[in-house]
């Protein structure tokens, strides 16, 4: 089996010139702090204190993910609903749209007796009233997914369900319910556990955003019979390729040191760039884990440190007629990371009547050559531009390379954490907002900041037609 | 009728602070500079240098647009396909999720007996393949889309769907073809007359990505039945809002003085994040639009400046769990712009009978009250953070308001184009990458760039298990 890879000629100085490329120099001077960053994640792991990273050898797990996916299979569900936000719905979204595919929920013959799949991560009214008007109640099985049982838009879904449930099914409603939830703790937990809910635990230690390999991810994919087993293998896989501590032998070390140093020159801005559509899931999953993860205030030591690129998603090749003028020629800003494959499941060749002498050179390429041509142009004149850039390959999407990939990425935000000399783990900034939001809501003890958020930021919209209406 | 509007407060110093604030001072010292841009602007408009400015006007495109749409409509096509990238299939996504909502192409009852919407702005096969297998090619009419009738991924589309048509319906084939191109020159353009297709203008002097209220981007609005009438009407009303060259009295000068003060503050990514699933599209749009047209790498002058804002699509409150930690505590290098609905189509109640008391907050909230909650404590807590946001409102996502929320970008991205002193109206930058892609599918005179591209990039992928994967 063909493993995926990491080409980084095209940030290093050699191709780009030493004001943006990396020197051999610089990798060197980072080479024994980076050894000892990876030490120290084995010790951590050695010691616990990553289960993530054990993740792909937990059959237990697997087996529990397997039997409740065929109780649904066997229940001949419809639809199959998650409700989660954030790391409890963008690891479905990515397994779901790289290998379903883009015709699962449409075509029945490409989801082989299994139910559509809906991962519904927002609380806007029109797509919630979407769902409820495109699903028939009884026919679907909702998959409540919140670690702390406590995510007001989860929470909130839920409730809504909850209460259409049983005014539909009667006491019986929780067998339309699955919930992915504490094993322990937790309003969801207690509610499951009372109305006779399916429930599915969220190993312990393992944060939302590294929880893809969990029953979090994993159930959704089961159920749309994805290969949860080959996409656990390609994760274990990636694990025995990154066990080394020198970043020439450890793809997730050197590309977590390739992504700092460049950070460190003044590329702030990390572009994730796949050339391919199924892989838009990904890049927005990829997103979230490591902007989550890295962007922080404080230093493991407590100094104020304000770190973290800013990963923006782009897509080959649409991107090239939207983003790529400023990728040439803007600021100096940016690396960028193309996502390639080495195979697309469809082949689709361009006829060789081709009707005008300046569009001949097309003539019998297929779709699949002139993305790759395009991809190479593109990337090439980047790199000749100066501008750092590095290709992830994938021999194809597969469950086993999509595992793969999904630890890679895990692996290297926990050591770009380490080089960055921050806690990857936690997300302390995201509080303030949910105690307003609270506040806002009228929620006990808080009304004294009700009133403040009411007074300050509490502005009415009501300009009209000849009104001021820059306010 | 209620206008758009702009809440810029929370970029105030008096609310931030001075190191990451805008100062009334500020404020100040541009106001003269402004009002020159906008004179010039005025200047370049009369002497029918912009015509994109004057499109909400054409009464002659919007009654041949309609014309084309209601002939689509009397053939009772099952689905309209448009081929475009870029400018040519953007805007049409913005329009299209927004005031068709997210049911349009699932429920006929939505779409009121018109035609499905595809809109493919990629080659990727297994995307293309999709379509293929979804429509029934007699039922189905392309609206082929590109200005010079030679952009390669538009063009390889049509020669396929060409290919099929052709064969299938022999040679009124053409009837389902529709071509949206240069009203004289091009291979589109002389393909289309020998094959009798219809065909409609893209106006002289109109980029793509300012093409939206163009043919490119009415058609396929009007053919699913959207008031393009009642989008050029709000575009009009937004031209008549910003005809002082007073910054106070012009949102679109106000709002490109803040970016470009922002912009020369650090806040070198601009991020825009609307509260409403259906605007997504309308921020991919903006992301083409600022990024291309401010991305330079030239100022007017000849000076090389290397200048242009990131654009960074995020979504609320999804991205509350992705983003905020970065956007709360990362570098001070965003400014944030909230886009924010005042009445979503639907309503939906979280019931009363709340099983939790940690949860009781939320009791017969309605989910639009959550989502303002949640968009309020977040904005509240990025401003006490120091952190520059500022708030555009629109009363409802009408065609109206849509029209003028587009027309206040498109000329606020002139004009900060001015600001900047570059020329936001070229893309000189993305020229390379077509030529190398154009040399490797083997373009005659192009062999010797082609050899140079395969021997520096054209790294073969076929690492084995065992191999080195860091290469």
């Amino acid at each position: 089996m063909q493993n995926i890879h990491l080409d980084f000629d095209n940030v290093m100085a050699e191709r780009i010139g030493e004001e943006h490329g990396i020197t051999r120099a610089e990798l060197g001077d980072i080479r024994e702090r980076a050894a000892k960053c990876f030490q120290n994640l084995v010790k951590e792991r050695s010691g616990g204190l990553l289960p993530f990273l054990d993740l792909p050898y937990d059959k237990h797990t697997t087996a529990r993910v397997s039997e409740v996916a065929n109780d649904v299979k066997k229940r001949d569900f419809s639809d199959f609903v998650v409700l989660g936000i954030g790391g409890s719905a963008l690891g479905n979204i990515a397994l779901h749209m790289a290998l379903n595919g883009p015709l699962y929920n449409e075509l029945s013959e490409v989801r082989k007796g299994c139910p559509r799949i809906h991962i519904i991560d927002t609380i806007d009214p029109d797509i919630f009233n979407g769902l409820l008007r495109l699903i028939n109640l009884e026919k679907t099985v909702f998959n409540v997914i919140s670690k702390s049982g406590t995510t007001v838009e989860t929470v909130a879904q839920f409730l809504i369900v909850r209460d259409l449930l049983r005014k539909k099914l009667g006491n019986g409603y929780g067998k339309n319910l699955i919930a992915t939830t504490d094993p322990v703790d937790g309003a969801l937990r207690r509610i499951a556990g009372e109305d006779n809910y399916t429930t599915l635990d969220i190993p312990e230690g393992v944060g939302g955003r590294f929880s893809v390999l969990t029953p979090v991810g994993l159930l959704s994919a089961a159920v749309s019979g994805i290969d949860i087993e080959a996409a656990l293998a390609g994760a274990a896989s990636m694990d025995r390729l990154c066990q080394s501590d020198d970043i020439r032998q450890n793809p997730a070390l050197m590309n977590a040191v390739l992504q700092c140093i460049s950070y460190n020159k003044g590329k702030q801005i990390s572009v994730m760039m796949p050339y391919s559509s199924r892989l838009k899931g990904v890049a927005e999953w990829y997103c979230q884990l490591w902007a989550e993860s890295l962007g922080k205030k404080l230093s493991v030591d407590g100094e104020v440190v304000h770190c973290g690129p800013t990963p923006v998603r782009a897509l080959g090749p649409t991107d090239q007629h939207s983003q790529l003028q400023l990728y040439m020629e803007g600021p100096f800003d940016k690396v960028i990371t193309f996502l390639i494959v080495g195979r697309f499941e469809s082949s689709i060749k361009i006829p060789s009547d081709v009707p005008d002498k300046n569009l001949a050179h097309l003539s019998g390429h297929s779709l699949e050559e002139l993305m790759e041509a395009e991809r190479l142009g593109t990337q090439a004149a980047l790199t000749e531009n100066g501008r750092p850039n590095c290709t992830i390959y994938l021999p194809e999407i597969s469950a086993f390379h999509i595992g793969q990939l999904l630890y890679l990425f895990e692996l290297q935000t926990a050591l770009a954490g380490k080089l960055f000399g921050i806690n990857p783990f936690d997300q302390p900034g995201v509080e303030a907002g949910k105690l307003n939001a609270n506040a806002l809501l009228g929620k006990k003890g808080l009304e004294g900041r009700k009133k403040e958020l009411e007074q300050f930021y509490g502005r009415r919209h009501d300009c009209k037609e000849g009104e001021e209406n820059v306010i």
